[in-house]
């Protein structure tokens, strides 16, 4: 059996490091590039892609006779893949029986088996960004860097933040109390890590591999058992996820079902019945709130570490570059057509207008500004696309709809044409533009490509505004410009009691919606968008737990 | 302004050392000796006690102006110290309004506060153990060293801990992205660490400061402020502990309302109107399961860490030292009166006896084995007023009365005189015998002085049952007798799969009762008898979160 906690000993060492500094590092190259991959990688994963269409996806896995799969790629198609069903009854007894060897093995070698499990997802990553591309809808150059070396890259903060809170805890040791002049009191005691039981992974349709990474390994490597419940609509990344987990499993000698996929369909959804199963200790989910606030209140006694929904905010108060100011927020809001949940959705801009250095510029010149850079950005159809990429459900499509109405018109949404994908479902940002105290519509999320420009007496009172949305209806990230210190410590107050972090003036090449493994900490669990943060100590120490045996020690 | 972390560096970076070799160590001495704390501190410490008897305790804190207080000592007389009473809106404005500046405070300067206040609560023991003596009802030795010396271990414990979490969130870090030939991307990011808001602590009766320690001490230094709710029937030792906490927080240049007391009474009690306030992030209780799952079911959303109830095990097998065995297990329960979250319920034994030292030994045999010790160990008045201590509620007098019929008694509670204090109310354990599959009563939890011994088919049907009566009812500890070690490794898995830690073949100084600071992990956090564990990472990581602020570096 190879010792994959040898062969990858120096990643985690290094990861371990970049988790304490929080500098930049990644040792998954974003870049799909055959320099890099391979000169037959990016064939070989479209390939292996296609292959998996309108087939059967053998997992290998206990099942109850029935393939099911109903994954439609937002470019147009059917994918026509389907998966092992299986009840829950039988999925939960094969997570048990595999779980006692995984928890008895030592921390290292299940370290080792995830490390082994990154390191082939990312010489998988042109498959997978195929599969993330045809059920997130996400363009292909996103698919694989936020879907495949983004996500890895995930997966190994969070294994690296569970080695540190495991290789605490030692094994054994000789506890001596003195007793004066008589001999001390001597107890022998041993440590032992325990899992909380079968952790379950629900994962969402826009980043299935990205939000279930962490949660995955971090659960995984503490020794649980994990069931794997994608999307339906975007099962294909994480089944791929899955079998290779298996793989790795099975050589190194553990039952393979450690890992299992709970594949379902929307008619017939198997999430809330997993939850609830006694036998299921963890639950990571991403999605949205109505299922998250059922977990919250069913799921008691449960470890549940969520990230669900909020409203993210830009305040502007002034700006030394409107154009930079315009052209990175027109990027924020159109990078997969709004469908993060780091994405602005409100742009908070005082009703008299903000200072440039292009001069004043009056409220609607800064809606004008925006509309322009969206026009610029999003003119070119190949260019267009590439931002864009495609719309995952078709009820965004409708909420763009329903949205028209909440405000005037700044820049309508257009449904443009994929210059590969004909039946693509695509649409640019609906940009709309409202009084802060006329409207309400802007403080509920709309999930998509809808942004706000929010018209407020002054800088202060969108700062105001801002800060209370992400209190109480949580928010992933905060955007600020400003050329005013002042004021920028106003914003990194008022964000921070809101529990948010806080961009500030952006205009380059960094969005406000990205966040980089090893160094953003993303999500604060400090407001209702989340309970958690992908990844902290947190995140990941109260996925086991430490009981001891003592005995006098023998003379 | 003292450099108060300055001074206490030394004691903190040993208590880092020991939270993570877990041997034996403590700074704070728990013999109650003149030598130690000073030749008149035994003296001091009692007159302070008295002088808090039937007067004002002023804390110079927000009140309503009345003064409320119904504390009666176990040991036979009405405390009649009264506190001053606030209304919880008052209490929750004054603790807003003292959090940020506590907030905003370097971490070291907090810790530096927190270890300051454990020194003075050091110094202070003699006068802790009487107001625990005479609330809690533990003799006095044992009020010293859990209600003093112990208590004060766990509080660093968790200073500790916290340290160890917060020191790994970096302050500033240049982030710098490297662009091939481009230059790179860079972002300067500054990390700031934010509290939950108030932290709320529940106090109980049995352990007013050894249980409130850990929660206190946790939420104060991760910048959280803290209201301190003692049980109405213990109060004294917290609101000396928040004096002295108040104190220092002062002497620091805080506002001391970082640390309140909110003191009420059985008949209108505020921990319910308390714990839902939004304003209150934390709440560590401990105490019964019915406001344990009140809170689980209503505090949804904040941070809440439990220990309740259990019933804890002893399983006896075989042993090598019949007499040391019996006379351990008559220490266990007859220590603080069976009072302990960790004294053994329920001791399981083969219906056909066992093999000892002294050869075969009948269940009967093993029943007046213990029975014998009991008597040894109580038979003179002074060293069971010493081991007993007095019976902190009335009610537990009442749950021995109606125990009486639930098996055949084996030894009856008997009310004892205490020589000191004539009204002081003690009782000795009730010992009663069942078969195990006769009775359900020993499979809940019964406080105070009842155990049972229980007769199954085997040893293997005893380990079975205790290990089922942990996972499902919920235990602390557990004990184990065997000479045979593929029993003991037997009990340890099925002990470890309950998330209950095993003490095996005590039969010498050391009870199953005892936990011991900066080694033993009290409470898994794995089975009902509580969700944390105090102290480990999990109970202090998630006390503050982590926002960031990040802009383009300026070149």
């Amino acid at each position: 059996m190879a010792d994959f906690f040898a062969a990858h000993r120096e990643t985690l060492d290094r990861a371990l490091q970049a988790v304490s500094v929080r500098d930049y590092w990644s040792p998954y190259p974003e870049v799909p590039s055959g320099k890099v991959y391979g000169e037959t990688a990016k064939a070989d994963g479209e390939a292996a892609f296609k292959a998996a269409l309108d087939s059967k996806f053998d997992l290998h896995q206990p099942t109850d006779g029935r393939w099911i799969g109903s994954e439609i790629s937002p470019y147009g198609f059917a994918l026509g893949t389907t998966y092992p069903a299986a009840d829950v009854e039988q999925l939960i007894e094969a997570s048990e029986a595999a779980r006692p060897a995984w928890a008895a093995a030592p921390v290292e070698t299940r370290i080792g088996v995830a490390l082994e499990v990154l390191q082939r997802l990312n010489k998988r990553s042109f498959e997978i960004a195929n599969a993330v591309m045809h059920t997130s809808g996400q363009a292909f150059l996103m698919a694989f860097q936020a879907g495949g070396a983004h996500a890895q890259d995930r997966g190994l903060e969070a294994v690296a933040y569970a080695y540190e809170e495991l290789r605490k805890i030692p094994g054994a040791v000789l506890w001596e109390k003195p007793q004066g002049k008589n001999p001390p009191l001597q107890l022998d005691k041993t440590f032992r890590i325990v899992p909380r039981g079968v952790a379950l992974v629900i994962g969402c349709s826009t980043f299935p591999t990205w939000n279930s990474y962490p949660g995955f390994f971090a659960s995984l490597v503490t020794g649980n058992s994990v069931i794997v419940k994608p999307h339906p609509g975007a099962v294909l990344p994480l089944a791929l996820t899955v079998r290779i987990a298996r793989k790795v499993l099975s050589e190194a000698g553990f039952d393979p079902n450690v890992v299992l996929l709970a594949v379902d369909t929307a008619d017939a959804p198997i999430a809330q019945t997993l939850a609830l199963r006694p036998e299921v200790g963890i639950i990571d989910y991403t999605g949205g709130p109505a299922f998250g606030g059922w977990l919250e209140e069913q799921a008691r006694g449960k470890q549940l570490f969520t990230e669900q929904a909020g409203v993210n905010s830009v305040v502007v108060e002034s700006t030394d570059n409107f154009k930079g100011l315009c052209g990175n927020l027109a990027f924020s809001l159109s990078l997969y057509s709004g469908q993060m949940c780091t994405a602005p959705q409100d742009i908070f801009v005082p009703a008299e207008g903000i200072e440039t250095d292009q001069g004043h510029k009056s409220f609607d010149e800064v809606c004008d500004g925006l509309s322009l850079a969206l026009e610029k950005l999003l003119g070119d159809p190949d260019r267009a696309a590439a931002v864009l990429g495609a719309i995952q459900n078709e009820a965004t499509l409708q909420r763009i709809e329903d949205s028209k109405g909440f405000g005037t018109v700044v820049r309508a949404s257009a449904q443009v044409a994929h210059p590969q994908f004909e039946k693509a479902r695509m649409a640019t940002p609906l940009l709309l533009k409202v009084e802060a105290a006329a409207s309400e519509a802007y403080a509920e999320e709309c999930f998509g490509p809808i942004a706000f420009v929010v018209a407020t007496p002054d800088a202060e009172a969108g700062l105001t505004r801002a800060a209370a949305l992400a209190k109480t209806k949580g928010a992933i990230t905060a955007g600020v410009h400003s050329t005013d210190e002042t004021f920028l410590a106003k914003a990194e107050q008022a964000f921070a009691e809101a529990g948010v972090s806080l961009s500030e003036n952006l205009t380059g090449q960094i969005l406000v919606n990205q966040s980089a493994a090893f160094s953003d900490y993303h999500v604060s669990g400090a407001n209702p968008a989340g309970n958690a943060c992908l990844t902290d100590a947190a995140f990941v120490a109260n996925r086991f737990r430490v009981v001891a045996v003592r005995r006098p020690h023998a003379a």
